[in-house]
């Protein structure tokens, strides 16, 4: 039995190794052939560098200020914990960080491929723009899969078990506070970038999106990839990550005997990287509408993890395990990965249901408009909050069901099962991004009509896509936080009963401590977002002065007779986003630390703060990232033509909606996900320190 | 000692009883006072009384819908409870109404007169306009007593102490229900007009405030009676009601072998009749600033509370008695009572900074107007969001503090002190729509620069003091509502534990349950808000088409020639407002019956409901009061000359923010707090239908 059980577990781990090289390998695969199209003509080519080195030279600040701040936490996890902890940190603030900044090199080098690729037809610059994107996919799940995977085995090996498991938490936190920054330093950037753009340009000025002589325009442009590509990669990544590990972690203290346990959610993972392989040659071969081409393929790539899970699951759970004292069959735990990837499913439709142009809810918001742009305003702030409806009751039977399939465990299963779908989802995430800059460079490039009409199409495609990616990681993002804080009660019974003989939380609604922590909880992702909010309108503030500055120095550049100066934007843009991230980002490491050092409150209270976080946590985002999703596609669709189409009054009020939309989508309500795991990892890494 | 304790019984409510006939007493008087004095001239009497008129109408029609409502509901308790639930239910839904009604009738008397008044001074009129709004809060805070001492001892005499208690949860059901109603009515009514006068008015015909060329001004001016007045009337003798009845609930379970426990609310409630009018006697002999003046009348108020209440607290509790197995003095009962009082001005004093025009907030968002009309609203969303923090922060300290001095019981003692304010508070409010309609008046009678003058500085007043009685009365229904789940949960136990034998629910957060009942819960306050937004944005529409079609019919209208037809206006948006009320009134008791009929759910999910409802209701109510007033005082800031004054592109901006503040502050989110209870009570009277 325990030779059969340490085979599984090497053959178990191994597969998945060998599934996420294999990814690997197909994302170097893809990049090489990005790299090999044309990158269009000189003009084309020196915008795209333009952005490139905006990008670049923002990613190398961000390093620096978190390598900063990563080095002083490395230092505290030496001390107060142990150095694999610390070490675990690193590798997953390395990752983390990797997987983003790898993603968005090669975003940047497919953008003007893509408005290359129009030339020649819509597939052409769709296969681009989604084959740039699917190199982030697969760094993410390929990168995730190996550092934990490698990381687990090494520890264990050193280690044994429990140690390995406990060291895995390192590696949790370093991919969450990475991935905090990450999201809102970004975010802060793109929006900041955005928005002061468009107040200058648009408004004072009457440029055009994208207009080239508009100071900011390479700034915003930068800002897509920042945000977007390298934000998004960043917390993905860290929610895989964090997903996997909070499967070990329940894994090993629900079927502690039982090594498949540890190995399944390794398992699953691997194979989706298979599934994600697959989903994108689905993409490079098949014809028609670009939406509907991208739907199947996320079809495609869970249709194969659904069949494939199957033998497997049943391979290494020969016989039925005992969970929570029930006896659970390989079928049930098969059900409840199905859970996952059928909330995949259904989040990536109802997102798309509340965003898209071709739905109720976006032309409610665009009708509004007609009468104002008050009434644009609190159409969308109500589209936005229905939105959390369907998506958070679908979030309570997924966990009713898998919990029902196999305990706690099998939430875990759900969610890990979920995550491994990131490979195809954020596939779809990237693709936004370079099709927005793909636009971007059409338009400065002066590109025929019919080019810019392609990139157009793909950009509003991709602004549903980026819509549908942010519902699947808040979803998912709260699924694997409530995992975190199963594995935080596990971890304070076992340290908490060690320790002090006896151990009697219950984590009653009826204790006012719990209630004293869901408030405290609550409160963090409201005043978390108004803090980023915040941070967006002075960035941007320092955006404006500076693009007023520029064309009242040279006056010529609006007639078009003077070039400005793109790089004195994004050099303040950059520092004004990295300045403007820390208040922030140390906010939910603060009301942890303050909980658990403040006397009185303790660790019955840090529990309901976490769940606290989770629960207001989860309504804030999706009602952010709907909103602001429905925002932009309302002025999209006008901009096609309807209620008045450019120009007209309900298009100007389609505009405040959009712009109000921007930092609701793009820097507040997405940094949510990476601030409810901080919360949660955190609390379980100072367990040992405080109680 | 039984003699001694019914003594003590006997005479403490009857204390109480005597105290809110004097506050009642005292209200006729004020009423008398106010008949009084000169209505002005023909034209202020003739506007005056149509606005009387349409909100005399307006409540006769509510009357009837809400009474068929009542009357299917008073049938299903007489079946499934009994009958003194029912005569309960009808006697709460009397009294809310009443309180109201009453209130209201005197406000649209008050309102020309203190436009007549302004022409002595600014003081007479803020006296007369004061005077008139604590007729209401006298009423509210006399009528709860009343009904609720009066149900009581004879609901005691004939069916015992035991079925007394049980059957009071009718009467707070008969208080909740109607206060939704009449909060959604009222505030769809209200904004509806408001928005819809706007929109055609200001920004189509280019028509100032009130201008009586406009069809629905005095629709508008209805609503801030029906809407400010009547609904918040109602919404706060709920309140008051609900918890006077969760403290005898919890005084009985906590401390039932002790009469003093059940007595001590009662006679909480009285003392501060008392302290409310000397806190109204206070603003008729003052003089100064009239904000200072108001302020100083809540302190005055609060001190006499805090000195009777010491000396009452010793003579009912002259030995310690034991709650939670501590024994607690007459000291330790008496801080509870303090911790009210004391969040009553904590709540009071940050309102204030965070919606007054003279602190930073406000001040932050006017400036933000000047870069447009979205850079207003991210600034408006992000001081409401901010605005949560301070209020939860103490909630959360007053249930950590009255629960350490007195364990549940004393949560119930420092929210029923918090309540006896409700006299004084309520007055502050009412003061607001009466100054709102003395605007009006003075504009619509095209009175002197000079007394437009004082009704527009007592109107800025009045803005504040209604934001401030929206923060005290969230914060209150929170904690109120935390003392009915923890009734909700002793019922439960009783109930369930006599029927089932086995009770085992602990609500522990670790329990999935408990997690998908927080979901369901925390999203009830969201998809209601968002209703009850849709239903201002449909019922304005219906305003909007009828005063173009006014417009249209007589082009006289706006060349001052021919009268606009008012009462189809207020005909229109009565029915609108009545017809749109419904579906969000409806769906807190849905969602209770949905969860307690569906079996895999039932007793625990419901009461994760009822805690998340509260969590995610807490926030949700307070970000969107703050946010809603911040924009309206931000308007009025710049209007008072600064940033550019009227006419100003930031002018433009501050419209479109007060406008989207509108639905935000007077009709969704002061509707969340009668929700949080409907929702608590319904709960607590299934239980025995159900479970």
């Amino acid at each position: 039995m325990t030779f059969l059980a340490l085979d599984i577990l090497k053959s178990g781990v191994a597969f998945s190794m060998v599934c996420a090289v294999l990814g690997l390998l197909f994302a170097f695969f893809l990049i090489k052939a990005v790299i090999r199209l044309s990158a269009g003509n000189d003009r084309m080519r020196q915008i795209a560098g333009a952005i490139e080195e905006g990008a670049k030279a923002y990613l190398k600040r961000q390093v620096v200020t978190i390598s900063a701040i990563a080095a002083v936490i490395f230092v505290l996890l030496f001390i107060f914990r142990d150095k694999f902890t610390a070490i675990g940190f690193v590798i997953g603030a390395f990752c983390s960080l990797a997987a983003g900044y790898i993603g968005m090199r090669i975003a940047v080098l497919a953008n003007t491929r893509t408005a290359q690729a129009a030339s020649q037809s819509r597939s052409a610059a769709m296969r681009v723009a989604f084959n740039g994107g699917a190199v982030t996919g697969l760094l993410v799940v390929g990168l995730a899969l190996l550092s934990v995977g490698i990381f687990y085995t090494l520890a264990k090996h050193w280690l044994g078990h429990d140690m390995a498991v406990k060291s895995l938490v390192g590696l949790a936190l370093g991919a969450s506070l990475i991935s905090v920054f990450a999201r809102l330093g970004g975010g802060i950037y793109t929006k900041a970038a955005d928005v002061g753009a468009d107040l200058v340009g648009k408004i004072e000025s009457n440029l055009e999106e994208d207009d080239p002589r508009n100071p900011a325009t390479i700034a915003d442009n930068v800002g897509d990839n920042v945000g977007d590509c390298a934000g998004m990669a960043a917390d993905v990544f860290e929610t895989y990550a964090v997903s996997l590990i909070g499967a070990i972690l329940v894994g090993a203290l629900t079927l502690g005997s039982y090594p498949a346990a540890v190995i399944y959610p390794f398992v699953l993972g691997g194979i989706s990287v298979l599934g994600a392989v697959i989903g994108i040659l689905f993409v490079n071969i098949s014809g028609g509408r670009p939406g509907t081409v991208l739907m199947g393929a996320v079809g495609a790539s869970g249709l194969v993890s659904a069949i494939l899970y199957w033998p497997a699951t049943h391979l290494l759970f020969p016989a039925a395990v005992t969970i929570g004292g029930i006896a659970r069959s390989a079928g049930d735990l098969y059900l409840a990965s199905l859970v996952g990837l059928l909330m995949t499913g259904v989040v990536v439709l109802i997102t798309n249901y509340y965003t898209s142009t071709r739905y109720a809810p976006v032309r409610k918001i665009a009708k509004a408009s007609e009468t104002g742009h008050a009434t644009n305003i609190i159409a969308g702030l109500a589209i936005g909050q229905h939105a959390t409806a369907l998506p958070v009751g679908f979030i309570g039977i997924a966990i009713f069901l898998s919990y029902h399939f196999a305990g706690l465990y099998g939430i875990a299963i759900a969610v890990m099962s979920m995550l491994s779908m990131a490979g195809i989802i954020i596939s779809l995430d990237a693709f936004g991004p370079i099709t927005d800059n793909a636009g971007g460079i059409a338009v400065m490039s002066n590109l025929p009509k019919e080019i810019r009409g392609i990139t157009d199409e793909l950009d509003a495609v991709g602004n549903t896509m980026k819509a549908v990616t942010k519902g699947y990681a808040i979803a998912s993002a709260g699924l694997a936080a409530l995992v975190l804080f199963g594995s935080y009660v596990e971890e304070l019974k076992a340290h908490y009963g060690a320790n002090h003989r006896t151990y009697t939380f219950d984590f009653s609604l009826n204790d006012p401590k719990v209630i004293i922590g869901l408030f405290i909880g609550g409160l963090l992702p409201f005043v978390f977002t108004a803090f980023s909010m915040d941070a967006v309108g002075k960035a941007a503030g320092a955006v404006v002065r500076e693009v007023r500055r520029q064309l009242t120095a040279k006056p010529g550049i609006l007639r078009g007779e003077d070039t400005p100066d793109y790089g004195t934007c994004v050099d303040i843009v950059t520092k004004a986003a990295l300045r403007e991230m820390i208040v922030p980002a140390l906010l939910p490491v603060l009301f942890v630390l303050a909980v658990a050092i403040i006397k009185p409150l303790g660790p019955v209270v840090l529990g309901g703060l976490l769940v606290g976080t989770i629960v207001t946590g989860l309504f804030v985002a999706i009602a952010m990232t709907s909103s602001g999703g429905a925002w932009d596609n309302a002025k999209k669709y006008i901009e096609e033509g309807n209620l008045g189409g450019k120009g007209s009054f309900a298009h100007a009020a389609s505009v405040t909606g959009d712009t109000v939309g921007d930092p609701y989508k793009d820097t507040a309500g997405p940094a949510i996900n990476p601030m409810i795991k901080v919360v949660n990892i955190v609390a379980i890494l100072i367990i040992p320190i405080f109680f």
